[in-house]
């Protein structure tokens, strides 16, 4: 993205002139996701400057919206003590990620200044394994005890607010942080009519959770099933960890979409967007998975030499192999990525896969049986007879069929497997079809042609 | 997905005994998406009598979460006095989604029973376009007049909130419904304790906002941009319609993913799940693509025919087709699926090409001459001499350079020509690069071998 660079003259002029009523106006003015993007052309040190004109809380939303890199700038060139209050008033899951990218010489310098409490919760955050609930979610919830009048968790709400992320679920928690119930806050509010119902009467106790181990992905699946607004993340004993909101939450689906399309395309997942990977980063996660399907197509120029003869005596016999392998290629990608995107939109489980495969037998002859009739019409011309020109759709019909087949199978197996079935990529399929179908067009071809 | 059935003979026995207590507390006790799973075994008259027990929006609630399926039963089968009450109260973008399901037929009878303020929202929601703002708004939000004070917006939305999805933001609009502030809940019970503040001195004016013609993927970018909770719609005037609320936008973020995912994969996008969709259906949505994708196969083959000479007199040309045209393929996905996703997540815009020109460019020749280098390898044990090997780096790298080029070139391409950048599938690059890598493998071993 191009900085937004509108305001930049009247920006460093103010800050020239330390025009504090200007700046103070500037930070409260407009939305800090627009406020951060006309600072983006200002250096490290002018936005630092710019940003001590907003109240801490306006602050830190502000330096939330900057483009990361521009975060990691201010954290490694301001003053250390003060970054280290910024970081302790951060959103316990934003600073976690934040301090990932951060150069980790400074890290080691910012942590013994980090205030105790929030350099324990930042530890025991990075420690959770990535893409897991924990990994994502923020420590800092509205919490009440079942006990609390209607009119005094108000007030403790109000205490708590300008802590938290959302104050419009509020979870209870006995004194062991076991959650028993969630009351949201409209609920809260409509009951302040009657100031001493206590919170335990108002709650809701059937809650939809996540486990700390959970993947993001179900997580995901789970909100959107639930239409949440947050959803509480507590661990085998029930114990209430943190909370996942939804804005995450739109950030793990296009996360996971994104990594599944890099995967089908055989191209190792990126962690930032297309243009902020460095060139070689981008070539060698390319490279690596080419290089393995370049190794895998060697097998093809082997099973072709096998042939050499057949080949030698009917020469028109390779002008169709590209058709043959690419027909039965796109059949295969078709059916992986309706298999790959179903699976992580939680649409089939694993336990459907004998409907799949019977889907995807029956779609596989009627389309093999389509296209075979095209593929005889065209062969017809080719061929010497009109009976060697029916190797032309039993070939076809037989590459599409093994194209469903083992487009959808292998997804499946690999999710099984445990693995992510996205990584059993298009062209992973494609050259396995390759293989399989050039070694049909040859054995129809001499079964047919009977040659020399 | 399997129906739950845990609780169905229980919640038969209820409704023979009427057990009027029972199915209140079964309506009640659990999460209104949990009830809605238990009831799924379920016929549309059962369904229906269990319904009657639970109070309007919480029964409206219930049904929401019913399968979309069980949805169209019920409407189709119960009496129409009777739905055309629970249209009306259903949410505004719901029941138009809904009604888009059911039988024409039935929703002709219904309309006229749907109370007319209803019927006028739905006729006017139903005209917007698929997949624009105005399809995806419900037009029920929170709204107060900027010259209210603070006391008297409480009580004001305590009177609309049971009929709105969110009262979590407050939209303040003028006598003629411009929007002209938002004002969040958790502000507005901030202020409580000074209840004359009028809310227009309380009220955010910088506020983000959506045209009604807007696509629904840059909809959902901005809210993922600006974390928001709800997004309001506005026409050209600035007059407010409706907001859009998180939960749709999360289903927006993956109805475009897969999409995408599918479009890429030559399939035309589905509107249902895998399992959900006709098999037919399925069959005729990737047949058409299939029979393209083989039609423009057959160049291909007319390009194989016109080096036939060629190939005789060097026959072992033939083993590595297979080979140098599916690597010049996978990079050609590779590079198509980086940029479609990165279009489509809003990393590049087109303004950008000539940067991901340069990049390609560079990742063609670094990926093409390491295969190259493999390649050469390999033809040094096949060639007669290794002058003759040199055919193969030569060849590859070409190959890969297409590769990267066409791929990112013609998605790039089709979004400037205001088409979707991800019709530009894999397969369609593939077999371009098919039929380009036979060429350039023919060319250059002629040129390198001076077949007699």
């Amino acid at each position: 993205m191009i900085p937004n660079t509108l305001y930049l003259p009247e920006l460093r002029e103010m800050l020239a002139e330390q025009d504090e009523s200007g700046l103070r106006e500037f930070c409260t003015a407009l939305h800090p996701a627009r406020t951060a993007e006309f600072m983006e052309g200002l250096t490290a040190e002018e936005a630092w400057t710019v940003l001590q004109y907003a109240e801490v809380p306006l602050r830190v939303e502000i330096f939330g919206f900057s483009e990361e890199e521009k975060q990691v700038e201010i954290v490694e060139t301001i003053d250390r003590a003060e970054i280290a209050r910024l970081i302790g008033d951060l959103p316990p899951d934003d600073r976690v990620d934040l301090l990932a990218e951060v150069d980790p010489q400074v890290v080691e310098e910012l942590m013994p200044l980090v205030p105790a409490e929030e350099r324990r919760d930042i530890q025991r955050l990075s420690a959770y394994p990535e893409d897991t609930a924990g990994a994502v979610m923020t420590t800092e919830f509205a919490r009440l005890s079942e006990d609390l009048p209607v009119g005094r968790a108000v007030e403790e709400i109000g205490r708590q607010a300008e802590e938290l992320e959302t104050v419009y679920y509020l979870y209870i928690v006995d004194d062991e942080d076991h959650l028993r119930g969630l009351v949201s806050f409209r609920q809260l509010v409509s009951a302040m009519g009657k100031p001493d119902t206590v919170i335990g009467d108002l709650m809701e106790r059937d809650i939809v959770t996540v486990d700390v181990k959970d993947d993001q992905e179900d997580v995901a699946q789970k909100v959107a099933r639930y239409d949440l607004l947050a959803i509480p993340v507590v661990d085998d004993e029930h114990h209430m960890l943190g909370i996942i909101t939804h804005d995450d939450i739109i950030d793990v689906v296009r996360e996971e979409a994104a990594e599944d399309a890099y995967r089908i395309a055989a191209v190792e997942p990126l962690d930032e967007g297309y243009l902020k990977t460095r060139l070689f980063t981008l070539t060698w996660k390319r490279g690596i998975w080419l290089t393995i399907l370049f190794l895998g197509a060697m097998l093809t120029a082997l099973a072709l030499d096998e042939y050499q003869a057949v080949i030698k005596s009917i020469p028109w016999l390779v002008l169709f192999i590209p058709l043959v392998i690419s027909t039965g290629g796109n059949t295969g990608n078709q059916s992986a990525t309706l298999i790959i995107t179903a699976l992580s939109t939680g649409n089939i489980t694993l336990g459907d896969w004998w409907r799949v495969v019977q889907r995807e037998l029956i779609m596989g002859l009627l389309l093999g049986g389509f296209l075979g009739i095209i593929g005889y019409l065209c062969a017809a011309l080719a061929a010497p007879s009109l009976l060697a020109a029916a190797g032309g759709p039993i070939t076809l019909g037989l590459g599409v069929v093994c194209g469903t087949l083992l487009g959808s199978l292998l997804p499946l197996l690999f999710s099984r497997l445990g693995l992510d079935p996205a990584m059993m990529s298009n062209p992973f399929v494609a050259g396995l079809i390759d293989l399989i179908g050039i070694i049909i067009y040859m054995k129809v071809a001499i079964a047919v042609l009977h040659p020399g």
